[in-house]
């Protein structure tokens, strides 16, 4: 197939061919037929942008980011690809000036077309839809089909939503390129996608109200029609250009939808609530399940869990493929099992010495109260005089496992969407590997508590959650949160909780809590929670509502290392998740749930 | 004087004239004949900027902000002017778009006028300087002398420097308008300016390397001279002008000496530290003899500490004008005593009570340690019970003492720039203010112990400092750090620590650390120490560590809401406090300084 792209590109004397891991609606996850990329490399990750070369024995740039670099070394043909890390190798500097590049305008946003036009005055737009292109080349797909949300679900009609976006609308129409958003605005979703509920589809919204879907052609304009309002970042090249046939004004602003649809109505923030409930109840049972298996493996494990997310009658799919990943492999920021990679691991038997987390605690408590410090050698001797038995498995399967997961659930009555990590200890993990979970939990609890002023944005808190981390000279190579759509994306815009994350925080955001730590080739550890951004009892304040309800492994924890707050945190948690799912559990489970509640006794 | 002025913009038939409280440098502390709103208002604050209306019966416009509002009202005649906050009122929203509106050039950026000139098409730049300009205009001043520093004090010679500037330097020739940093880069130091010991010029820098200074006209400029690159920001329009009659190429960049300025050789960190030992001992007689007054003032308070300064022989001056106010007065951020204002209080005796703060922090930690939190209801009850001679104090003596104050010191080895606040009980503060003092502690402790990777600006660390306030729905409205000099000027950028501060902070800078808490009409809280930026021991990382030398008032702390690392850095703070001074101190001075370190005796 390689070979069959090369020749293309010879025939139209393209030099380069720019092609990104992407859709013409450049959504996040493809469906199957989109996925060209692994086509033609063999690549799974899902960052990914490749320069083939025409020439035979030039390799082409294969340019991904450092959560794939290791992974792409591994499923690529190193005579054929040369991998780049974005970080340090910008994507254009391997072109000369001079060079023909082309690319596929349904796959070039404007920004980026123009970017290319800018710096490579031979670039050529190569449409590679149409009869012209190879067998490699994608196939326009038939659209699919959707079906609508009743307005108890959304909380709002599409009516509602209309006059909101064309609030202070100054053109005569909208371009909208994001599914998700027309989705939302129409109160419909579909199933063109394994993990989004969305239907695919470009539309245009009139200032009468009126909306026109279509995907093959832009349809016919009224002549009143001349001022078009596009988001230049979000829309392809392909779009742009048969919007400039209509010799339209085009203005460019960011999509008004983004904004509004991450600010949740109170039916999508009862329906978040509910989708909480049932995903928790799955996942008590799974980590429930899990303590007590002598032998399962990531692959298995993943398919626990979706089984028992399976069993309520609402859960409608997946968020997205989950992250199951046993020590080194949960080190894999986005790691996928494979048969080949599939670790097996025994969850049981843990804590078998006698020895209780109470009587550890109490233990270090009373001798070391006053001399411990956080600081990583003392702590580490503590560890050793009085647990050795933490210590004693160097064996390699004395170690973590993280299950990174998320359910679509739709009911009659609502509608939501999860998005949950959990790190669990498997046999005795390290002294190590304990005080990093707590540093993590540390970070995570802290912004969970987190109050702050209006018109602060999730930039300004990230620090909250890797503080801990950074004391200890670590870091996690990824944001600590990002918004999350109501029955729509996992990953939704524009609000996020990073460095580079400046949206404002508005009540009723929906955001992820994930932060993490990682040790390349031995253990990940990642705990994540979605919160709901809600005002708080002081005037000008928000702060988050935690929804996930699922169990935190404290056997983790180091609890000399936690505050009395953190700890009150954490006690609260667990008897919430208890009192909300005690009656729906089986008897085993509810004891098991329980316990883990009884562990806060001594400090409370 | 108004009148004059009106009757000037009547003659030139100017509707508005837009006068900053700036100079023809935009120097941050202006020089007394430079003070034109001070003499046209009566206004002393540093923030404001006049739109003077030339009609008799309409009322001038007054902008500044939130800081300074309370006192322009004391300050100007209502009659005169409207009073206009910046945060709800644009500067020029006032202005209809067809007025004619008058600008000083000089004291103008070109940025500015630039902006002024799209918005009003009548702006007209009204030289205020030449002879035209009535009594009440600034005058031209005659240029300044200047001395030179020796290489051992600024640890790098200025052809180093300037071989450092023109790295990669594109342009024919830099304009250099920043005082500061022409002082910097020839390593001279003057005397035109009360607190930042420089010597106002502007200066051309050559690609050759020659560097010319001129104040009053451009220097003749070769022929090959074609390309002179400028930073509008802080260039005014009257040299922007100037040079456009050159027919020079005018490029705008960043001036690059902001950013090497920052980063402080090891010749200057040593100059700090020396500084900050010079002034901690002034400091620490200054809160003794403070101690022990039946009965001082703001105004005699400051006098005392600028004499204690003035004992060390390389006291040069103050940094700034002190600011030392007690109770309601110390609320205002930018407050300066006056006699009007002038508040008497007595700072002695306290805790006669034979209740220490062992013997209470004790019977705390063993009656409460389980049941507490952090909540302000549960500290409060706390209080009640167990220290009622806290609560017994609402007299309105019983409050807090707030003194910001710094000092440039300049020796034969050594040169540095220092800035601190300090807050200090007087009577029985209440156990509010004791929680929100200790609030401003928690933070200022976690920016001092912050560790954080390369790449980490001051916006990202910035909720640090407030996350423990935030919790409580309570905020300062101010930044959280500054840049400061190298017996330069007391504020300077291009780094901060607030959320606006996106500079990367790097090795060598020094920032303040100034949380604060202000109760208008009631008491203000700021704790506020120098701290220098450092490699941490972990690769990539970077820490602070604390210049400032200078006791923390124990007597403010509810230590029950201080974790133990957070005890264990007072503790160490005070430590080295008396390690260094315990000899330098007279011995009732040092016992008094012991008994703060031994306070800590019950957590080690």
């Amino acid at each position: 197939m390689l070979t069959q792209l090369k020749t293309f590109l010879k025939e139209r004397k393209i030099d380069f061919f720019l092609l990104p891991n992407s859709d013409e609606f450049f959504s996040e996850y493809l469906a199957e037929d989109k996925k060209i990329i692994q086509q033609l490399t063999g690549f799974t990750g899902s960052n990914a942008t490749v320069i083939f070369s025409s020439k035979k024995d030039q390799k082409s740039f294969f340019f991904t980011d450092g959560r794939y670099i290791l992974q792409a070394k591994n499923q690529l043909d190193l005579n054929e690809f040369e991998i780049c890390d974005l970080a340090t190798t910008p994507l254009l500097s391997k072109l000369s000036k001079d060079v023909k590049l082309g690319v596929d305008p349904k796959l070039t946003s404007v920004v980026f077309a123009k970017t290319l036009q800018k710096k490579f005055p031979s670039v050529e737009l190569v449409e590679t839809t149409g009869s012209l292109a190879p067998k490699w080349s994608r196939q326009a797909r038939p659209a699919g089909s959707y079906f609508s949300l009743p307005n108890k679900i959304t909380g709002a009609d599409s009516k509602t939503k209309i006059t909101q976006v064309l609030q202070g609308f100054e053109a005569d129409a909208l371009l909208l390129t994001k599914p998700e958003n027309i989705c939302w605005l129409l109160n419909i979703r579909g199933r063109d996608l394994e993990f989004t509920p969305i239907f695919l589809t470009y539309a245009i919204l009139f200032k009468s109200g009126e909306v026109e879907l279509f995907s093959q052609k832009i349809p016919s304009l009224k002549k009143e029609i001349k001022k078009i309002q596009i988001d230049e970042s979000t829309t392809n090249y392909w779009l742009y250009s048969e919007l400039q046939k209509h010799e339209l004004e085009l203005i460019n602003k960011p999509d008004p939808i983004d904004l509004l649809k991450s600010q949740k109505n109170p039916r999508e923030i009862f329906g978040a609530i509910k989708a909480h409930e049932e995903d928790g109840i799955a996942l008590a049972k799974f980590l429930f399940w899990l303590s007590n298996q002598d032998s399962t493996d990531e692959i298995s494990a993943a398919k626990k869990l979706l089984e028992l997310r399976q069993e309520s009658p609402n859960f409608f799919s997946e968020s997205f493929s989950a992250i199951s990943g046993f020590a080194s492999n949960g080190a894999v920021i986005h790691y996928h099992s494979t048969p080949e990679t599939n670790k097996t691991f025994s969850a049981r038997p843990r804590n078998k010495c006698g020895v209780t987390l109470e009587s550890v605690e109490s233990e270090l408590h009373n001798k070391y109260e006053a001399k411990t410090d956080n600081k990583h050698q003392e702590s580490v001797a503590l560890q050793e005089s009085v647990t050795p038995h933490l210590l004693r498995g160097l064996a390699k399967l004395d170690s973590l496992y993280l299950i990174d997961s998320g359910g679509q659930y739709l009911s009659e009555d609502f509608c939501g969407t999860t998005d949950v990590t959990r790190t669990v200890a498997i046999g005795n993990p390290s002294a190590e590997m304990c005080e990093n979970f707590t540093r993590v939990l540390k970070g995570h609890i802290a912004l969970a508590r987190a109050k702050f002023p209006r018109g602060t944005s999730g930039a300004q808190l990230d620090a909250l959650a890797r503080e801990h981390l950074w004391r200890a000279g670590l870091d996690y190579q990824h944001g600590t949160g990002h918004g999350v759509g109501s029955f729509l994306s996992v990953h939704e815009g524009p609000c996020g909780i990073s460095k580079r994350a400046h949206q404002e925080l508005l009540p009723g955001m929906i955001l992820s809590n994930e932060p993490g730590f990682y040790k390349e080739g031995e253990y990940g550890i990642r705990i994540e929670n979605l919160m709901l951004v809600e005002a708080a009892e002081e005037k000008n304040f928000l702060k988050f509502r935690t929804l996930t309800l699922a169990p935190i492994d404290l056997d983790l924890i180091n609890f000399k290392m936690l505050t009395y707050p953190e700890k009150k945190w954490l006690k609260n948690y667990h008897q919430e998740i208890h009192e909300k799912f005690a009656k729906k559990l089986s008897q085993e489970n509810e004891i098991w749930l329980k316990e883990i509640c009884e562990k806060f006794e001594f400090s409370s």
